[in-house]
């Protein structure tokens, strides 16, 4: 229970480890307009930049409207003001585009349909703070058709798709939320969504913490009658982890950026092909007989070796960790040192979540042409930093791409300003997206519903069952068909004919 | 030799061969504003609809200047005005793209660093007629240090690169050519470069056959002192067999088109790495776990395959030609027909030269969101005619991309109208337009110093020797090391050391 | 602690669980002619049946002495007699394989090298219990180097090279083993290793948990001075987690079966080679176009499918776990259930540690020709037995193949009778036994030398940092340079500089 | 005896060009001993070593029997003794090998059911000198169903499969063949084919050109019956050209050897999967993470590079020709001079036909371990011979595998002494050998039955018809669906609807 004295957890955390805490909000916020988002920790793929949503964001906005949202009296056709969006009339072409995703995320549909006879979040408030996209509408509504209340925040001040908010307005759902929202407009919006007359929230659905953060400071007693949070950002989840090594957890967490199908879809196999993506729509390049390095052999890595290879690139890897060094070399990588082969690529990529990988001494041994991209965790794994020196000239070629012009005349081409790739420069596949959707919407059941004591006040990855639902849900997308266990087989194995099949430490 | 009568040899046959005569024309002329382009038999990379150069062509372009360039008096900086261009002050943009391009194409810097001794084209008067863009300016800059002189018009209405032209032109090379040209206009262009007091060309080099067609026309006394031409289009290597065949040529030709290095680039390595580019760029789809067909098993449906394969695709295929189906076999994929599998694919893609390969009862067939997209030749490989009926609604989603809407609800994503997709949705690397101008150029060479004899008039295959020089000016790119044979291992395989390497029929 | 009363501590579990009990002793050794050895739950690769041994111990076997070992009187060259080998003139031939093997196995020699200044394991007795062939007697070499004494067992009576034997007798190193030992040979062999006048081991190194039984049977109260258990095998490791279960472990357990580095060697990147290999070498069949059904997408599985994949071959698959499922959808693999594809495939391989996967049924739809054979744990995932009864006809047409022939004519080619296809009818690369190997010997040294308390009487996974470290022994065999982290990046990140590099959930 | 003037073809050749005159016969039978067969220049599948044929020979060969079968009088059931094998009694067992060879021939036995009502060999009568195996008696006995009568000789006097041999005797086919002939029994053998009383060939099928050499120097009056010789293999389709090209080539020749489908599968498809079974059978080695170059990357090459670089190998190529080099750039090898890597690959592997491409002192620089095999043409490829010198030792590890030992005790191991790995340490797949024979049956029918006139005395290509022909006849093997033309299509590609598809230029 938080009492006065405990209640601003945070505050007491906020001295000893910078780079999480959130007594650093303010310089974080600094950085926003650098468009990466300030949860650059993350490459968490929900967590996408404004660029990878601003295409799709322009169809409707002429934006000429200068008025505030905050300072707009809107209602929906039904009368319904308790919203606030940029503009309620763009509520039909966003039904569209809700329509549009809901045909991709068969797995949330599939929920929807299970619960026509129960209800099983029938009394759940649920406050959520996500990108308010089509994707993240299909996941909102789909909580409702299963009996929830929901209130809604975006997660990023650029990330919201104006016309999705508007349609979910128009249905009914209380959203807070635009395009270019101000510092303070974002908290208000939070704060909108949690500070209501006569409604309080039971569950938090959370995507980097900052709802929690302001629940936290703002209005501890509420965890009282709170029943868990699902928090899905790495940046999220590591603020969950200190809390609860610190003591200060009041309710059952659910790490759900950890369960096995949301990583695999988000590191392995979105990159796979979002690298081949994103470097083709930069740069024109041609991959068959290019030189690559890259930095990094975890999941992100794998995926965009993997690509690289089967498009005629070579292939070299750096590692630190032996284990993945020797499944590079299993794999048919040469494993390197970054300085053996730093003259003679012409692409590197860092995939380490570790910093300075990339340094200024190995920009200045590049060969001209070589193109510098990150798809690691954050922006610092190139450092960019070191480039911003008078005898360098910076030329902006496109947009997402900058030539480092050198005295002598070589270029580099610095991709996204050495920010996350795959985000700024290629779109997320709705697939993926639909797995993480569907894996929140669980979680949200699973603690909901959880008989008291399952859960303490902790931080749960999501039970493997479920881990395992998620995946038999995206199934049918690919007309895939299980095999069940037969009652004899499943006794000789020691399984329950319905899972969980694997040990938890199983590796996949 | 050509006399008056004999002269307009092409009126001569135009009764017989309406899809690739002359006299038809005007109605090639009306299918431009479909924006295909007229050449629409061909895939020839060099062919670019407009589409995939629009993007390259709006850095400058304010283009609110509605003044025809033919009513306009412009002088470059050296007060020559033997041009006609958009906008002459748009010369040092188009430099700098010119110069970027140049980085890539070190076959043709290393031709010019080779010529500074000999000039190989000394003496040599060059017409021409092809895309006006970058990587054509390196090529036509390459002529003129070569030791050649140029005059050039553009190929396509839609195609020029209007600040690479201003560059040209101020340069001092007699350019005529925009973009957005009329019918009217693009004649003109030709006649300037061509109806020239004091001056005549020796030598042709064109892309589609519009050029020689032209001078076959208006100037067939130009032929007798004319070394030969150069065309790199199918459908004007297709008129030059058409004219040879009938004895109307009246001068060597040199098909570049079917040199090796280009088909294997234009088709293969090229289409490998496009067909994921154009999908993604216009649907933003996950590969993996889609069932895909593709249509024809030549060079382009193997680049297909293969890529997809790789990304985690499940690929069909379709083929006429029983050598191609088993090769298909070998390298793992289900040979089927059309019917079998269409009810559960998720894309189709057609790569076949031939027509009406996916009709209107497959498209009835097919499920919905099922994308279809062609990477044949021409876009009548889909049958797009028949779905212009009253009862589909066709909504524009994007550019390029249709949703064709069943009565039931159902979609079809069409991508580029059933056109090119790679060249409508994705661009070409400059490595491969390197390949096609290294080869141009190597051939006009060959032709105009190739002694009294060795070339008749007829259609003449790039000499194996050429096509392996044009090879290995590529080879430093990748840091390529070739090995080269003893005398004594010469002499065992009954090879000059300096090849050619390979008998006329050998596959590669 | 044990004592007189407790000490038959497996005899009182032995009526519950027979399929691991030590009670079925008997029953167990009934299966042993049929040459899969007896631990056939276990696909652990040094658990090689006698098969894959046989053709090597073929050198020097002319073996017409039929005394037994037990009889005979032999000395080394040095005048020892404790030993018991079959001839121990023998003893050059081995060490020529043992130096072969050393050549390949660089991390025990590394092992050596840095053991010459400090010895790890001065003071250690090891009693072991493997099959022994030159890669075990470099390991056994490698321990008797770090200053340990042992004395050796084989694990199987068919697994012996006899040669090893005699060249690790003459080197002076008690050997007990012999191929062809009966019954009683083997725990006759076991108890010479463990009771000795003036000697008591205090670390087991064993395969399979003979040795163990056998110690917890007869000497219980060893286990006063035992330190602890090294155990590799599934089944051993299964007996070990039993008796902790049951609260009847005495010491330390260290369970190097599931250590990272060893099951991917172990399964994925040796699996992806040998059923390629195990499948040429009995049918010379051609993979390219074949259709082939692989059940189970574990790491066997996974390494399987790439293999016919790259071959060319179009696989299918069957799961039971959606996880799983969907990885091999996101791979290109179409999920299937047996019976959708039974008819029409050539090939059908288990890969799932489940019993009846393949069912006489299945057998009876599949097509003339039809491959069958099993990658996966235990030599019941194909009904075999339903195979044998009177209207079929079995015949042999080569070593390791047999053609089920059904009365109308149809042949169905069944590989290693349902037994292992890798252990069966291909190798296993040294490299391999060098990744097993190597762990061992770390795993003795923690358990060993670990400071009284780090370990309990409990079974323990080797800890991450030993992993890493037996990946970075082999990495040298690659030319494999590892990055090291700097100051600042293991301070950013959190990590040792020297590891371990991961949390324990990684998954690789 | 050849008389007259003209006919004396070859002996007025023969001071010339060494390498392939006849008059050579005498010293390239001394080569016979070393195993690899006289025509060694050929890399031709169906010339296999003795070795690839030794293991299948030995089930019945208990061969104490030490009469030459000249010597001996035997009759088959029926009375017959047209035939010299050696023994009679083998006729059983061979039989249920041709039984089983049957299964996987699926092409010619769809002839012989064509066949039932025409007989298209009718009054053929064929002399033919192949390897004898089963997959040659399918032939020969699908020649006899179409009508033809046939005498048969061995190509080779280690290959015959005596118990085949035996069955087709049996079957009434007047073999004449015995494995480990003599040079004179060798010539014995064929003439007896040839020279009967009352009956002459009309065709010849032959493999090397023995056959063929033989009737011109022996019987050239029996040129003017003969319509056609088929020949396929690279030495013996050199030699017809050599006859052609001076003008003493009597009858059209049909060269079956570079038909598409024979070519691929003999080379890119079969060493795709027989370089790692080669390599596997002799070293058992691990693929993954090895550095291996691979010297030519024609369809030898491809088809090595794409199987290594799947299973995890990282794979150089050294290249003469600049096409066939960029295309391995493309595929994504590093293209070196194989003095760059000599120092650090553990697997050098020659795909050239050109010689001494591995000199000595590339062997002195090779590291310890290092394997180096052939798979091209001749066995010149590795200079061997440098190798037997006083200073190395050499020790015969195994079958087929030497260990080279430099005075440092440096090791190179050698596979197959340099001769082709393929044919001497793996086997051939029915298949491609099915490919083979059906490309001779056809060829010979259309040699037999074409109209006067269509062939000329010379060397002709099978038709591209006939080569699709073999291709469709295999596709049902695969369960593959070829999709036909309507007559729209096909007259809008200008094709027929049943083939030829492609031009002869086509590459596939």
């Amino acid at each position: 229970m938080l009492n006065n004295k405990k209640k601003y957890c945070l505050n007491g955390s906020s001295g000893a480890k910078a780079q999480i805490q959130f007594a650093d909000q303010k310089q974080e916020f600094n950085k926003r307009p650098t468009k990466i988002g300030r949860r650059s920790l993350s490459r968490s793929i929900s967590q996408s930049s404004t660029d990878s949503y601003s295409s799709a964001a322009s169809y409707t906005d002429s934006s000429d409207d200068e008025t505030s949202p905050r300072d707009k009296q809107q209602k929906n056709s039904k009368g319904n003001s308790d919203f606030c969006v940029k503009n309620i009339k763009q509520a039909e072409f966003g039904r569209r585009e809700i329509e549009i995703a809901e045909q991709e995320m068969p797995a949330l549909m599939a929920l929807r349909k299970r619960a026509q006879g129960e209800k099983p979040l029938a009394g759940a408030k649920i406050v959520g703070c996500t990108h308010i996209t089509a994707q993240t509408a299909v996941l909102i509504e789909t909580l409702g058709a299963l009996g929830a209340q929901c209130r809604w925040a975006a997660c990023n001040i650029y990330s919201t798709l104006n016309e999705v908010a508007a349609a979910l307005a128009e249905s009914g759902f209380p959203v807070f939320s635009w395009k270019g929202e101000s510092e303070d407009d974002f908290w208000w919006c939070i704060d909108r969504c949690v500070n209501v007359e006569g409604w309080q929230p039971n569950m938090i659905l959370d995507d980097g913490g900052d709802l929690t953060h302001w629940i936290y400071k703002k209005y501890p007693n509420m965890f009282k009658k709170i029943k868990g949070i699902v928090e899905e950002s790495v940046t999220g989840v590591h603020r969950l982890y200190q809390l609860s090594k610190a003591g200060k957890l009041c309710v059952p967490a659910m790490n759900v950026n950890d369960s096995v199908t949301k990583q695999k879809f988000d590191n392995l196999y979105c990159c796979r092909e979002s690298i081949l993506d994103g470097l083709k729509r930069t740069t024109d390049m041609m991959f068959g007989g290019k030189q690559v390095v890259v930095c990094g052999y975890g999941e992100v890595g794998k995926g965009c070796c993997a690509a690289l290879k089967a498009m005629g690139s070579i292939v070299y890897v750096t590692e630190i960790d032996p284990i993945c060094a020797l499944q590079a070399c299993m794999d048919g990588f040469r494993l390197v040192k970054l300085n053996e082969v730093i003259r003679q690529v012409d692409i590197v990529i860092t995939c380490t979540g570790n910093k300075n990988v990339v340094t200024r001494e190995h920009l200045d041994r590049m060969k001209n042409g070589c193109i510098v991209c990150n798809m690691g965790h954050s922006n610092t794994e190139i450092d960019v930093a070191s480039l911003r020196t008078p005898e360098l000239t910076w030329e902006r070629v496109r947009s997402q791409v900058d030539h480092v012009i050198w005295p002598d005349g070589k270029r580099v081409v610095l991709l996204a300003e050495g920010r996350l790739l795959n985000l700024s420069c290629s779109t997320v596949p709705t697939f993926v997206l639909s797995i993480t959707a569907t894996t929140q919407a669980l979680a949200l059941i699973e603690l909901y519903n959880a008989p008291e004591g399952r859960y303490k006040q902790d931080v749960y990855l999501l039970p493997k069952k479920m881990d395992e639902y998620v995946a038999s849900l995206h199934l049918p997308t690919f007309d895939a068909h299980l095999t069940e266990l037969s009652d004899e087989q499943a006794k000789y194995l020691g399984l329950n004919k319905n899972g969980p099949f694997k040990p938890n430490y199983y590796r996949y």
